[in-house]
C-alpha cells in the first residue's frame, strides 16, 4: 500500500478546501490535484501545485497585457510554431510541483536532471518505512546483448521466482539490520535499553537500493519536456519510464496544446544527421540508397534503416 | 503614462474572471493580481501569477501529505529556522511571475541574475514606443568620490535642469532617427514610398539606453530573495532599487512569514568576518578595541566601525 | 581600431610566458591563445583560457583513470555516438573562456544564454570609449516581409549612405552628451570647474545601443554548442552570427572530433516531426506525397519542402 | 585498496606527459595533479584538471587585457574585497575537475549541489566492485538528542564491534546476491550456464547504500566555495566532510588568496540577525544583555550566546 489511512485522510481534507482565484486555472488538472497515482508496487506520483496553462505560454511569448489571444486556433498555431522552432522561454513560464514516492535507484537517475527544485525526505532525520521495490515477474529480464545498458528477454516463471525470492530475502534482511542498528521503539526511545541507538545518518547505509524514498519535485514545462523526452523514451529504464509516462498523461490534462505539439515535434520526431538528410533527399529523388552507397558506418546505417523502416533485402 | 487605455481595459477584463481552485491561494495577493504599480516615470511592475504560500514552504520541508502543520506558530518557527540556517530548497517551492516595464540600462543589470525565466519584448519583431526614462531632479547626483560606482551629492535646481534638458533632447532625437530609419506608418507600410524601411533589428541600435523595454519575469522565492538582498540594498542603483523595494512589499503580502524572516535574517543582518567576530567577543568581554588593536586594514575597520556604530574618538 | 597599442603590448607580454603543465593541452589552440580576432568594426573575440580536449570528453564518459583510450579511431567513434544520442554530460567536461568586445544590442541577445559565466565591464565604475558600431553598407537591409524578425533586400548605395550618416551623427551626438554629463577631464577631475560631474551610472543612459561593451565569458562545451546551434544559424542576426562563426572555427582547433560531430549531427542536421517522418517513409516506399496529401499545414509544408529540396510543380 | 595496480600505472603514465602551455598554471597544484588522496576506507579524490588561478579572478573582475595586476598585494586586496562584498562572478571564472570515489549514500548528499557537472560510473552498463564503506569504530555514534539529524556520543568498543559485524555481514551478503543475479563470470559469459544473467540495471538494486560509486565532478570556484561552506562545516555528516576538508586543502594550493579570503569571510565568519546585531551594539555600548532582555527566542539566544562565547551565569 503506497499510502496509509492517515495520509489518505490528510489528502482528502486538502481536496475539500476550495478557494477563489484570479489566476489561470485548469479544471481537468484540478480534478486530480493532490490525488496519488500508484506507481510500481509501493510508489506514487501526485500533483500538489501548478502555475499557468496553454494561454500562459502564448501570453509570455507575446508579453501581453491580457490573457492570451482571442481565438483558440491562434493559440494552438503559435504553440506549434514555438515548439517546431525550439523556442524555450515561453514554455518556462509554466510550472508544476509533484510529490513522488520512488525507489532509491530510480531517484538516483531522476536527480541527474538538475534544472528542477527538490526536497527529499531525510533519512538523517527520520526513519524510512519497510517498503522496497520488487519487480513484477514479467519485468524481470536478462542483460541485453545488443544494448549494453538495457534488458533483453524476459525470465521464465521459475527463473523469476528465484530472483524475486533472493531480492525479497536480502531486502528484508537489510531492513532487519537497519532496525537493529536504530534500536528505536518508534517513539524515539530504545527498544533494548542496554543497546545503543545508532545515528540515523549511519544506520541508513545498511538499506538496499530498492527501498523507497520520497520528495517534492518542482520543474518548469520546458525542462519537464526535456525530462520526458529522455525518460518516456523506449530506451529509458522501465522503472523510471512508468513515472514519465504518467507525467505525460498529466501534461495532456494540464496543457493539451503544448502536449500535442510535444508529441508531434519531439517525442514522435526523428533527427536526421547531415549525411542522413542527404540520403533522404536521394531517396526522394528516386535513388535506391544502400548501406554501401550511403556513406554511413554500419551501426549508424542500421539505426537509420530501422527509423525509416527500410526493407533491407 | 505607463499603461494605455486598451491595456488598462485588458487588465480589468482579466481581473473579472474568477475561478475555483484547490491550490494554495493568498487572498491579499489576489487583491493586487494583474494590477500595475507605477515605477519611475513610464515603468510598472505587476504580478501575473504565483505558486505557493508560507504553508507550501513548510509542506515541502516536511515532504508532507497535507498542507503544512496545524499550528500557525509552528509554521512561523520552522520558517525562521530554515532562513537562519540558510536552507534553500523549501523556499524554491514557491514561484512568482511578474510583468515589468523598465529602462534598458536597468534591464541590463537585472538580467545578470540568471536563475530566473524571462521573455522580453522583441525589438527585432516589433517597434518600441517613444518612452524614455528621465530622472526626477532630486535623483540627479554627481559621481561619488568615496564609492567608485555610486552617487554623491544631489545636483542643484539649475544644474538638474541642464542635465534633464540634454537627456530629453538626445533621447527625442534618437527616436526621431529610429522613426526615420524604420519609415513605418504604423501599419507596416512605408511613410515615405521612395525610402527604404530599415530592418527593425538594425534600426533599434539608434535608441539610447534609457528607452523602456518590458518582459515577463518568473523566479522562485529563494532566488527572488537573493535578488532582493542585492537590489533592495542601499548600494544598488536607485533605478533598480525602486523595483526591488516594491517586490519586497509584494512579498510581505504573499508570504508574510518568509518576508519577516528575510528582513530579520538577511536584509537586516550583518556578517562578521572571522577577525571581526573575535573583535566583537573582545568588546563583549569588556575590552575597548581600537583601529590599531583590531588587526583590520583601515578600510575594513571603517566598514566595521560604521556597522557597529562605534563612536570613534 | 578594436585594440590600442598598450593593450596589444599587454597581450604580447602574456603570450611570452610559457609554463609547463601536466594538463591536457591543445597545441593548435595555444597558437591563437590571447590573440584578438577582429569582429565587426571595433569588436573582437579572443580565447583567454580553456580546459580539456577531445580526449577529456572520452575520459569523462568512461570515468577512466588515464587519459582517454589508446586508439584515436575509438575516441572519434565514441564522440560521434555521444553526439548522435544527445548525451550531454561528457561535453560539459570541457570549458572555454573568451574576452569579447561587442555592441550593446548584441550583448543583450547574447546574455539570454544563461548557462555561462560573465564579467562585464562596468559603466557604473568606468567611462566607456567613443566606439560605436556602424554596419558595412552591404549589411544594411530592409525589414523582411516573409520573416517578421529578419532582413530582406539590401539597401542600394545611396540609401545606405543616408542610413549610415544618420547612425553616425546620432551616435556621435549621444557621446557628446555623455561627455558633457560626465564632465571628466580623463583623470577624474572636472573639465569645467563650474559644472557638476554627473554619476557615471546615470550618464551612461545617454548612449545609444550600438556602443561597444566588453566582457569575459566562460562556458562549457555542451552549452557552447547550444549557443552555436542557435547563433551560427542562418536565422540569427548577422551581428551576433559573425561572433558565433568565429567561435565555431575556434572549436575546430580546440576539439576537432567534437566539432566534426557537431556539424554532422547538429548544425547540418534536420529534425522531422512525427508527421514529416511518416511522409518521408511514404516517399521512400515510392509514393509521391503532395501538399494536399501530406496532412501538414501550408506553412509547415513549405518549410518541409524547402528542407527536402522538393521540386514543387 | 582504493586503487589497483593497473589504475596506479595509468595515473603514473599520465603524470609523465608534460606539455608547454601559455595558460595560467599553478605549480603547487601541478605537483598533485592526477594523484589520488585516500578517503574513508576505499574512496579517493584526485584533481584531473583545473582552469585559472588567483590572478584570473582579478583579471576577470577588471575585464583586463593582460594577466592581473602588477603588484601581488593589490591582487590579494581586491580578492579580499570581492569576497567581503559577496561578488560572485569573478570567482566563477576558475574551474576545477575531480575524479571522486565515494559511498552511494554520500553521493546522494553530494549530488544535491546542482550547479556542477557530473559523469557517474554507470551500474546499468558495468558491474560494481565489491567495495563497501565500513566506518572506523571511533566514528560510530548514537543518534544525537539535541540535533535531530546528527550524531551524539561515540559507541564503546564492544558496541562498535557488533555494529561493524552487522554492517559487514549484510553488505557482503548483498554482494553475494548481486553476483548471483548477474551470473557473470567476469567476461560477460554466464558462470552457470543454466541460469539467467539478470540485467545489470535490475541486479544493482540488491546492493546496500554503502557500496562505492565514482564520478568525474567539475565545478567553478564560486559554487565550490558554496559546497565547502556547507560540507566542510561541523554540522555536515562526517563521511562527506572529509572530502570537503581535502578539497579545501587543495584550494589552498590552487588559489591561496581566494582560500585565505574564504576562510576569513565565509568559513570563519558569523552572521548576526537584525536583532542580534542590535544586541551586539548594546553590548559594545556597555549594556549587559541577558536572555530575558535580548528579545530572542530561547533557542536562538542559546545559538547566539554560544557563538559569542557568552558566559551565562
Amino acid at each position: 500500500m503506497p499510502i496509509n489511512t492517515d495520509q489518505t485522510r490528510e489528502i482528502e481534507l486538502t481536496r475539500m478546501k476550495k478557494s477563489s482565484t484570479l489566476r489561470p486555472t485548469v479544471p481537468k488538472l484540478e480534478e486530480i490535484l493532490y490525488a496519488p497515482f500508484k506507481m510500481l508496487d509501493h510508489g506514487f506520483i501526485r500533483v500538489v501545485d501548478y502555475m499557468g496553462d496553454d494561454a500562459a505560454i502564448v501570453q509570455a511569448a507575446r508579453v501581453s497585457y491580457g490573457s492570451g489571444t482571442k481565438k483558440v486556433s491562434e493559440d494552438r498555431g503559435l504553440i506549434n510554431y514555438l515548439m517546431r522552432h525550439r523556442h524555450s522561454t515561453p514554455f518556462e513560464m509554466c510550472e508544476i510541483k509533484y510529490h513522488v514516492k520512488l525507489p532509491i535507484f530510480v531517484a538516483r537517475q531522476w536527480i541527474r536532471h538538475r534544472t528542477a527544485n527538490v526536497n527529499e525526505y531525510s533519512a538523517r532525520y527520520s526513519v524510512l518505512d519497510k517498503e522496497f521495490y520488487l519487480p513484477e515477474p514479467e519485468n524481470l529480464a536478462v542483460q541485453s546483448t545488443s544494448n549494453r545498458q538495457g534488458r533483453g528477454n524476459t525470465l521464465n516463471q521459475e527463473e523469476a521466482a528465484v530472483v524475486l525470492d533472493l531480492l525479497k530475502t536480502d531486502a528484508s534482511r537489510a531492513y532487519d539490520g537497519y532496525t537493529e542498528l536504530l534500536n528505536d521503539d518508534g517513539t524515539g526511545k530504545p527498544r533494548h535499553e542496554e543497546k545503543p541507538m545508532l545515528a540515523r545518518e549511519l544506520a541508513r547505509m545498511n538499506l538496499t537500493l530498492n527501498y523507497y524514498t520520497q520528495w517534492y519535485w518542482k520543474i518548469d514545462l520546458y525542462n519537464l519536456m526535456h525530462f520526458l523526452g529522455l525518460r518516456a523514451d523506449a530506451h529509458a529504464q522501465m522503472e523510471i519510464r512508468v513515472y514519465a509516462e504518467k507525467m505525460l498523461e498529466i501534461m495532456d490534462l494540464w496543457v493539451p496544446y503544448a502536449a500535442g505539439a510535444f508529441r508531434e515535434y519531439r517525442l514522435g520526431a526523428h533527427t536526421l544527421s547531415a549525411t542522413q538528410l542527404s540520403i533522404v533527399k536521394r531517396f526522394i529523388s528516386g535513388e535506391r540508397v544502400t548501406a554501401e552507397t550511403s556513406g554511413l558506418q554500419p551501426r549508424e546505417w542500421r539505426e537509420f534503416a530501422s527509423a525509416m523502416e527500410l526493407k533491407i533485402s
